[in-house]
């Protein structure tokens, strides 16, 4: 992992701005100025945490000597192509398995979801590039070491990359809760499973593009599961049948 | 749901060296006292959020009139009997489904883990005393309010609540690596389900007092699932096992 600093209240400013992953800020400690305090807010927002330091260790950390009391530390996580993860199905002579992340945006679910993936032998797991959490130090320490081992591809239209699998033979299922219920799907065969948002669940622009849409019986007063407890249960489904057929 | 404050330094200190669920620390912003530094050390290993805030705030929030820069914030959520799960169960006709959790730390785990009890339709949810996270803001939105209708239970000991259990009819599963496959085993009437702790899994003494040790199928390069996602998977075993049944 690479990291990456970004120093001074405009660049930092900006990379929040541009949803840029912040994995830990640091301000100089009791610095009040308002433009620190925008930061600040931004930072809370994200779930970001904020380091406190004085103004030694900043002077220190910097690489441009322009900090202005505030640095952020950008992680440089490797992304795959969704190539990489047909290539991982081929090379392993299995039916394809992949999941798609439809704008999950905490840190704790994606690196959940991930070592989840792993486990279940899906062959990696594709995010959506906007409103959406990207791989971090939160994610990678959720994942429990997952996020080194299995690809993960970042793609700007997740609609289009469903296209472009289903013409390589996948079908979709996506999570939600108005579905069939998932025991009287046929989830076997090259197939992508299509998890939503924490609180909105799956777009409709992509839940139109899937084949099927499977639901987790509920029997509780509330009405869902995490996020990432969802995809564990509709992938341990997929892999039940797997191993029967 | 109620809250405490404990106030001043060695009041404060004590509540995090006995293990009390602080859900907010408020402190005197700018303060760099030693033992203030010591309780932010303490919070930080805990995961509390702290709440930088003036010497106004802290006044106004204190109930003794003797902050002494350092204010938190003791959530008191109201625990169930063991007995209130099985009456549950009763009530509504059904085998006892009841969660064990064997020492789970963190807060998102057991609110996502009592979320899906809720949802899997067990009828409630046992934690232990010690070493433990106990009901707090944080496993209260973690379980999406789910912590509002499923009974959660705290016992000292939890062999001992299994040993009862078992009496009154109850076959006791534990999820644990080395054990059968969770497809080979009977998972049909009253049970419950153990799930141990996030890094060492369920304790000897524990694991000793459970009839079956089911396994989920594991096909990556790490060796385990999310405490909370693994629940989820064997809490949907039982269900299918049950809608089947």
């Amino acid at each position: 992992m690479e990291e990456n600093l970004i120093e001074g209240r405009n660049p930092v400013t900006e990379a929040f701005r541009a949803g840029k992953t912040v994995d830990r800020l640091y301000v100089l400690d009791g610095c009040k100025d308002g433009a620190i305090l925008t930061i600040k807010r931004e930072a809370a927002k994200t779930g970001t945490v904020i380091k406190y330091v004085d103004k030694e260790r900043l002077d220190h950390m910097s690489e441009t000597g322009h900090h202005q009391g505030v640095i952020a530390v950008i992680a440089a996580y490797k992304y795959s192509e969704v190539s990489d993860i047909l290539k991982r199905a081929e090379e392993k002579g299995e039916d394809p398995f992949v999941i798609i992340l439809d704008g999950i945006e905490d840190p704790h679910n994606l690196g959940a979801i991930i070592r989840t993936a792993d486990q279940a032998g899906a062959h990696g797991v594709i995010i959506r590039e906007d409103r959406a959490v990207g791989l971090n130090a939160s994610v990678a320490r959720a994942s429990a070491g997952a996020i080194n081992y299995l690809p993960v591809a970042k793609v700007k239209n997740i609609s289009r990359t469903i296209e472009d699998l289903k013409e390589k033979g996948l079908w979709f299922v996506c999570a939600d809760a108005g579905g069939t219920l998932m025991y009287d799907l046929n989830l076997t065969g090259p197939i992508g499973l299509v998890i939503g948002n924490e609180g909105s669940g799956v777009s409709r622009l992509v839940s139109e593009k899937c084949d099927m849409t499977a639901s987790i019986p509920m029997k509780g007063e509330i009405d869902s599961l995490n996020a990432s407890v969802a995809c564990g249960v509709l992938c341990y489904e997929i892999v039940r049948r797997r191993m029967k057929g």
